[in-house]
């Protein structure tokens, strides 16, 4: 049973394991309301999922921890099972289907488990993670719907009552529903007058659907630049603790969790992946009623891929007017680049690339397309540089 | 004077101004030594200038508080200063070259301070600021030749040795020596058997060269991507002290800076800036005696502009076989571009952009380039891709 009395017990058997990660005061992301994060992206393994797993672990009996223990993910739940079987000084075997990137594969590996690379997607790694669990008497390490795990994640309510003793309203990412489970429980049970709310990525919103609709739900697909919380059924467990103790639950599109990862870049210089970052964009696209509050968001992880962050970034620098990317058709003859270029450089447009195309059809025999990729300052900046072009005599297309 | 009760002075002082910045422990940096960062990237205002500014008003007459203080700067001591005149009640003006990023003046404007754009370079807005000194007998805040300065940098000393008390080595950036001769000053008047290492930029080693040659030098030119510690001529208060307490100094290029930026993002999630993170290149190269050792880096900033950082994380990933951007000769007949896109795609290669160009001249005429970048997972897999397209007939260039 999830008991307040298990979660002072989990934080403890925690205590030098993990961090106790700083609660930052974030005053630039939202000027409405008194901002702070907490920062479980700085968390070992790169996320929160190390407490649950460890707490976990620890409560095996010494049979079980004798045979060790299983788990099937291609992310932070991998590293945390690896990191916590390993502190604990058990054995760890975790099946990934063979399409994971492998840089979460040497990751899950450096923290000390046994990796099985399965042949198709996450249901076939599970599949197989089941059947080595009956052959080796393996246990099986739930990422989110178990009650020991969701206690391991309650410690962190605990924390943020500490580090905030008055805070009105907790913001936190769902994907399976084990973080926010572990931690309504916590405040509601201290702080009752503390509001709780979800967020899940509009791609994987299965928590959301089966909450508004009252029962639970599956998702024949999903698709979210949060892949920490892409998941398609809930668990039976945290969907009734959701029920319960969850004040509300709201979405967020790519493009918000895209912004809100720019945003903690520039304005708290912390990297956090998709998952982690759907609460601050809950926040910054005033998703959730805490005008005026004191609210802290969870930031769950940082564990992004830095060739979907430069991604990010890049598609982040285009919408603010950071960059801009522009095509002119210039008419066939010497001179016109070199035009052009200065007409930029004047304005103090920095060139980053620059495509040159004469094939295509449906222009002018003698004309060519010009496509310019530059840095600019912002969208005034971007416009400034256009309406320059335009009075000289360039065609933007 | 800077003497250890002003140290612990300007701690009083500072209490509820700036944030103890969390020390966090880097496993996965350099296996060889235990390292934490000193995470002043994460301090209010994203770097560790705010303290010395504060501690210099602090200490100023009422009469002078009266008139305001006037600094000259586009990085983190305007945004310092102004965010300190802001705290403590107070008037500021910060003169700023107007080629200064526009990202940088509305930082500025932002913690409160009025901004004077100065046509020209750093020392033109120098001169300007020195102009209105005499005429509104503003106070000028020196960025680090100044004692009260050097004190207020001197708390992060006191912090660390709160933090982690057998610290063995402290390893610090260097620009002009405010921030080194503050932090060595205490950490060696507490803990004299305690290292303390500098690490400058090669493309700005001012206070290097002073030291190594036993007078103060003055470069002609600076050229390197860590701006924050780009400073011609060293302070002669700083040079004194960093004869006096500093070890050692060492240099770190710019490739070697944009390897740690890129190791702090993916290892540790933070952002540092390039003189942020100019210590950790330090340990990372093993540039310094530190095998072994319980080490401190501090990370003093994170104020990195983000097409910057855009450039430092494309660099890295070209640099790790993350990114490959290979060129391939085809015979220019159909089909060709189908064949290699098959072969990439087979092993598993994701495609960012394409070139195609026909239009070189030393090639045969029935011949065209195709330039593909795309993401891969190490050199062997770059590796693995081209040696796929030889063995299929096409000819890499």
């Amino acid at each position: 049973m999830v008991t307040l009395d298990r979660v002072y017990h989990a934080s403890y058997t925690l205590k030098n394991v993990i961090r106790n990660t700083d609660l930052i005061r974030a005053q630039n992301i939202n000027s409405d309301c008194d901002l702070y994060l907490k920062t479980e992206n700085l968390q070992i393994t790169g996320s929160f999922k190390v407490r649950g797993a460890y707490y976990k672990i620890s409560q095996l009996s010494d049979e079980d921890r004798a045979k060790g223990v299983i788990a099937c993910s291609a992310g932070n739940h991998a590293q945390g099972v690896a990191l916590a079987a390993t502190k604990a000084g058990i054995k760890s075997v975790i099946c990934l289907p063979d399409i994971a990137p492998i840089s979460k594969v040497e990751a899950t590996k450096k923290y000390g488990a046994e990796t099985i690379l399965v042949p198709g997607v996450y249901d076939d790694a599970y599949k197989k993670a089941m059947e080595l669990k009956e052959e080796e008497g393996y246990t099986f390490i739930h990422p989110f719907d178990d009650e020991e795990v969701i206690i391991g994640q309650g410690t962190i309510g605990l924390e943020l009552l500490e580090q905030l003793p008055d805070v009105e309203a907790v913001v936190v990412p769902i994907g399976g529903g084990g973080l926010i489970s572990g931690v309504a429980f916590t405040i509601k049970s201290l702080k009752p007058d503390c509001k709780v709310y979800g967020v899940q990525s509009c791609g994987a919103a299965s928590m959301f659907n089966s909450i508004k609709r009252n029962c639970l739900e599956t998702l024949d697909s999903v698709a979210t630049i949060a892949d920490g919380i892409s998941v398609k059924t809930p668990g039976n467990i945290t969907y009734e603790m959701c029920c319960k103790y969850v004040d509300d639950i709201v979405t967020v599109t790519d493009d918000e969790i895209s912004t809100a990862i720019l945003t903690l870049i520039e304005q708290q210089k912390l990297i956090a992946e998709g998952a982690g970052a759907v609460s601050v964009a809950a926040v910054l696209f005033n998703k959730i009623p805490v005008k005026s509050k004191k609210v802290a968001c969870l930031v769950s992880g940082g564990n992004i891929d830095v060739t979907i962050l430069s991604r990010v970034i890049h598609r982040g620098l285009l919408k603010a007017g950071r960059m801009a990317d522009i095509t002119i058709a210039l008419s066939d003859k010497p001179g016109q680049l070199a035009g052009v270029s200065r007409i930029i450089a004047d304005l103090g447009g920095n060139v980053v690339s620059i495509y040159h195309d004469r094939a295509d059809l449906d222009i002018d025999i003698n004309a060519c397309y010009l496509r310019i990729v530059m840095e600019t300052r912002d969208h005034s900046h971007v416009d400034e540089i256009k309406n320059a072009l335009t009075s000289a005599g360039y065609t933007l297309v």
